[in-house]
């Protein structure tokens, strides 16, 4: 839920409500990608999974992503890039 | 930006100022992971890439990350898929 707080200053003249607001909190989660030692990316947050044409898969707002190449149920990660030793520790 | 629409009701008697509002627009963008045939994994939006000590890669909004795994720029795509005749079709 959002929290709005508020300053409101109304003129009498105009009639007109001059608000000063901001917004906080709220639900928007940054959606984070987490590129995981010899492993998947993991996602978290609120996201639009599309294939080629556009299709969304469905998800709960966590998966992993397979970025080795190997996973038989791409694109989500079934831990082939542990068979295949898998070597890929990337850094900022 | 931000729109917001406002009904605003000021007590006399509390000095309250009720607002019904609604917030409409915005900038809240949702995040596309789009999973690009024989392709990397195109990502829009606004999102945190992490590496695993969770360092932030600073990035504009659009990328390409790889999933065939033979990037030699992991995580970020290189187009060596087209080498390895990476081969992938996912449809939600």
């Amino acid at each position: 839920m959002w929290r709005i707080g508020q300053q409101a200053v109304l003129c009498r003249r105009t009639q007109q409500l001059w608000i000063r607001g901001f917004i906080e909190g709220g639900e928007v989660m940054t959606v984070e990608i987490r590129i995981q030692d010899d492993d998947s990316l993991e996602i978290t947050g609120k996201f639009d999974l599309l294939d080629e044409d556009g299709n969304a898969y469905g998800h709960h707002g966590k998966l992993r992503l397979c970025r080795c190449g190997a996973s038989k149920t791409k694109p989500y990660c079934d831990d082939s890039h542990v068979e295949i030793n898998f070597e890929s520790k990337v850094r900022a």
